[in-house]
């Protein structure tokens, strides 16, 4: 979906980047920076990106750069259960249905450190715990807060903020958690760059993320990163008011896409009556100065009379991931609303041809 | 030490990369590949690289590209070990004196896969086992083969290969294991790049290590591997005999410098009677068709009558890593060899400084 904005822009002024082959060689990019290897072009134009949209506070935060923001969700479950030294390993939560990829980072390397248990909203341990929050939430577009109540004060909480971008739901006020992580690949689509950020307010537990990144790989790609920042950069300038070249706001222009695909959506929804999919509170977005529909990256549909809506799509040739992936039922499935157009018509046009009778 | 090369090549031709800003934008670099976020013109300079110098077979073998060989190295020994289903951690050996982060990478997320069992040579245990061998070693140069016998067919082995290539070391034959780790760090001096890369024999290993890059990072920064796809492809013409542009062999320059440092470095050991360094047998190399001296990457520097060395060198402003760190004693230090010219000079001035009665 993106792809159209960055070819017309692309088109019309130079924002590609050149590397000459001796740049950027060593590991460092600012030895004298608390995360060394983070690019200061990248540092920049993160903390401006964050000040136009005014979707996170980036004041007296530690900006960490990450190869994704997956690197970073890993980075930062160590950290936490790291710096608690307890003897057994911290309990790892989310609200079902949850971004599917949390489980398996956690038990993948079954680490000593952590353990996943499952739906946060079920979790009723007296120990210490970390709750995942991805809001918008991945993959049914809720806004989410913590779930399991603080008690004791032993819950930690990551706040996965891929989403809180002015396309996809309203910028209803800076987000202020302690550990937040975005990524480049859902704020304007560069997902091929691995790109992620984490603005962190502890110390220790900063410290405690880039002795992960260190370990791991060493940093971050230099060249990703300079991408990244010119990406950015980009978009801020789109932003301004007076702009040094014609450009749309990327903003409005990819809410303007969104918006006309969920309604298109919605349309056909109601026309073939199989499907149902969530509604969503409006809200005043401070950053278009006005009331916006949100827009999930993801349409959570949930099929009539309990069918299995994958096996169902899956008939008509929709791939859609089923929503037995995300800890829910299987008569849902998550599908993405981000393709390109032709892929977009494609599915609107096979989900009109579905009629439950045929299914 | 690279950068001066790379500079060169930089004024005489152009071979900087320019990205435009809406290419690579997707996860997948190749999506009927193996490997679908390697992109396929790094895939064909990898395999061109290997085939010129002749360090390494990569005729039907799984190519699997890394941020950095790091995340290769934990990679790999993640596949290992889940692949066996063992009920008990698999230990990981390395023959002291080893690269010190494999301890780290072994133990920090405290995986039930895995447990560091120190040096391979003293590890007479019957279960199986990881034996991670680096050849030429880092930190002392020396040509490893794996050192534990192979008792009952129980050992794993992992090459990393970083430093197997004609300017630190003769080539002598194609390296044939079953997992090699490459790094673009080593070969090339772009270590900013973050991009290493694996041949891997077996199938079910290869999948398992492409599970872990997927869930560590879904991929490797496409802008990364692009560049590398242009160092490579500069290296493989300057070895070419009619070259497109005058430059002077990658290999033959590089093992040049190392070969005049190593001098310079034996004149001064020689002449202050404080220190002793590795001999190192000559070989035929493949490559440069002829005998050459083994120039590793580091000095692995020995103090007479035990002497911390460490620091007696931080008295001289020396900064290098002490022996214990791999595993060896204090009287050991790792020094680099590849550093700017400005720095190697500097290096051997306050080294040729040192006397031991001062120190």
């Amino acid at each position: 979906m993106y792809e159209a904005y960055w070819k017309e822009i692309g088109e019309k002024c130079d924002v590609s980047i050149t590397i000459p082959i001796n740049q950027s060689m060593s590991y460092f990019a600012n030895s004298k920076s608390f995360c060394w290897f983070l690019e200061p072009k990248l540092e920049e134009q993160i903390k401006r990106v964050h000040t136009i949209v005014g979707n996170a506070v980036v004041e007296d935060r530690y900006i960490i750069v990450g190869t994704g923001s997956s690197q970073l969700i890993l980075a930062a479950m160590y950290a936490l259960s790291d710096r608690l030294n307890h003897p057994n390993p911290i309990d790892v939560v989310a609200a079902t249905p949850a971004y599917s990829s949390y489980s398996e980072m956690v038990t993948f390397l079954q680490s000593g450190l952590l353990k996943w248990s499952g739906d946060a909203r079920r979790y009723d341990k007296d120990g210490p715990y970390i709750e995942m929050i991805t809001s918008p939430n991945n993959p049914d577009g809720t806004i989410r807060e913590p779930v399991v109540s603080n008690h004791k004060g032993k819950g930690m909480t990551v706040h996965d903020l891929a989403y809180y971008w002015p396309q996809y739901t309203s910028i209803t006020s800076p987000a202020d958690q302690e550990i937040m992580l975005f990524t480049l690949s859902k704020c304007s689509g560069h997902a091929g760059s691995r790109i992620g950020w984490a603005l962190v307010k502890d110390e220790t537990t900063a410290k405690k993320m880039m002795n992960f990144l260190v370990l791991s790989s060493i940093g971050v790609s230099k060249e990703s990163q300079l991408r990244a920042a010119k990406v950015l950069e980009t978009i801020n300038l789109s932003c301004q008011s007076d702009k040094p070249f014609e450009v749309e706001n990327f903003f409005e222009y990819s809410y303007g896409v969104l918006a006309q695909r969920w309604n298109s959506l919605r349309d056909v929804i109601a026309k073939n009556k199989v499907f149902s999919a969530p509604k969503y509170p409006i809200h005043y977005c401070n950053f278009f100065k006005k009331f916006t529909h949100p827009c999930p990256a993801f349409v959570w549909l949930k099929c009539k009379n309990g069918v299995d809506c994958a096996n169902l799509l899956r008939e008509y040739k929709i791939l859609a991931r089923s929503g037995a992936r995300f800890g829910s039922e299987a008569e849902y499935v998550r599908a993405s609303m981000l393709g390109l157009d032709e892929e977009f018509d494609l599915f609107l046009e096979r989900l009109s041809a579905i009629d439950l009778l045929d299914g």
